[in-house]
């Protein structure tokens, strides 16, 4: 593989993947790198639509993110929500004053008839982020969750409850009528590298490849595949992850995501804690590289990204 | 007239309006106090609905008007716009953090069906504000400006370029199909005093007058009909008002604005400093009543306040 040239289309949700993806735009491969988000969390807030991976995505690979919270912009200020509440409104989904700045213009440029692919493209741009960050659909897709209390939409389980209810099923509303954004099949055509990024399975990847047509051309692709593991020594580094990928049926484990991945992926990058389990990934197939996969700050990224293309 | 039962409709335009108001709600009026308020300067920005006038009569009487630059909130902080301005936007009309608050959520009730009636009524409330405060109407109504460079929008010529051009002529863009938002008859028919505010006669006051039935009603009225002259020493006390006088074809004077408003007022407050002015204006049928009427803080509003209900 040509690293000088390799074109790489990431699958991504949100701090998983928007760290991984800075890893390899810190190798100075942004423009040969392109993001396939996961818009099936974006809803809308006091009328404003709000993409949180777009958002993670995009903050991150400015420099801009909240490492600390893993999600908004770092620090930011909080007025706007503190005023909104003065109003009487809950202010349950926390936004930073920077933040709505994002909300308002998306949905201002959306108003104006421009597609979340189109607007997506010029915050980015506005940032000067070189990575091309495409999200997965222009439609609208709508991740719902059921619960022992029934079904709820996504944000409701994951930031109104603290995703502390056990998600017994998934369901993507509308997924059946989405097509990929502009870009999506052709990044993933041209693609010498495609990369599942350590996101969660269940609701950041499995949208994507659920949108019509991804699973496929990524199954006919001759790219490598590759699965950074989001689990790490039996437990999701973030979010839902684990609980998810057990009520599936799943372990819990780099062999549980092996196996949810199945024949999609060739490659599995574990971490060092869960070496031991190389041997049980290699026998469904998998080619399976062994790293210290929990990333840090930005230096950090750049080195697992390094040792990533190094070991393929 | 019986201060104590005194039912107050009050037509006002921006900060002169707003400190007029305050004055009467400092001294316990607020709900007998209705404020019937200009709403075409209303214009829209980043597909937020903005409503100055309403906004600032209703952060004055929250106490929350940032005094100095008569618009806004104090302390409010400018994060927001920053971060559009980050993303290519022209941050021309100041918006603070606190007021994005106000027309994110205003663009969302109206988004939701809800009238700007409603809409007001309940950010009022939210507010702590007692005095009523009405748009003038429901219906989009815009005021536009034909300056020597041609016509333009309010906002353009008030804020955009600073009212710096001459104000050739004025019209209020959809003011003909424009009915009278709930209760604004009603509050001039229950009326024991009608207070037009010192706000701009011609583009504050006027366009409140040409919505259907308002000037009729007023004019059919028994009610006091007090002024409260926005000129003061042949000089507007803000904003582009003695301009526009002049370019009507009025004197810059409390006389100016006694003869713009003509039958439809009985009664001019007028300035100490006008004080030589009182026999002209009283020669065009008008009582006159002088004061010191240069308004301060809230102290100072309810003195005025209450000077002006004593001379009645």
């Amino acid at each position: 593989m040509n690293i000088d040239k390799i074109q790489i289309a990431a699958l991504a949700g949100g701090v998983g993947g928007a760290r991984m993806l800075d890893g390899f735009a810190a190798l100075g491969m942004g423009d040969r790198l392109t993001a396939i988000v996961n818009t099936a969390d974006d809803f809308s807030l006091w009328g404003l639509p709000i993409s949180p991976d777009i958002d993670t995505v995009m903050y991150t690979l400015a420099g801009l993110a909240n490492v600390h919270q893993g999600w908004g912009i770092a620090g930011d200020t909080r007025v706007t929500l503190d005023a909104i509440a003065r109003y009487g409104e809950d202010p349950w989904f926390l936004l930073g004053d920077q933040d709505f700045a994002t909300h308002i213009l998306r949905g201002h440029r959306l108003a104006q008839g421009l597609s979340l692919s189109e607007v997506t493209a010029q915050l980015v741009i506005s940032l000067g982020v070189q990575t091309r960050i495409l999200p997965m659909t222009n439609d609208l897709v709508h991740t719902h969750i059921r619960t022992e209390d029934g079904w709820m939409d996504f944000q409701s389980y994951f930031v109104g409850r603290r995703h502390a209810d056990h998600a017994l099923e998934v369901r993507f509303d509308g997924i059946e009528d989405a097509e990929s954004a502009p870009g999506v099949s052709e990044a993933l055509i041209g693609a010498d590298l495609i990369l599942f990024c350590p996101s969660n399975p269940i609701v950041s990847v499995d949208p994507i490849l659920s949108v019509a047509g991804v699973r496929k051309t990524i199954s006919a692709s001759t790219a490598r595949k590759v699965c950074v593991s989001p689990i790490i020594g039996g437990q999701a580094v973030k979010g839902p992850a684990a609980d998810m990928l057990h009520q599936a049926g799943y372990e819990v484990s780099a062999l549980g995501v092996a196996r949810w991945y199945g024949e999609l992926v060739d490659v599995m990058v574990i971490d060092e804690k869960d070496a031991a389990l190389a041997d049980d990934i290699r026998a469904l197939g998998h080619e399976v590289i062994v790293l210290q996969t929990l990333m840090g700050d930005r230096d950090d990224r750049a080195r697992l990204a390094t040792e990533i293309l190094a070991a393929l």
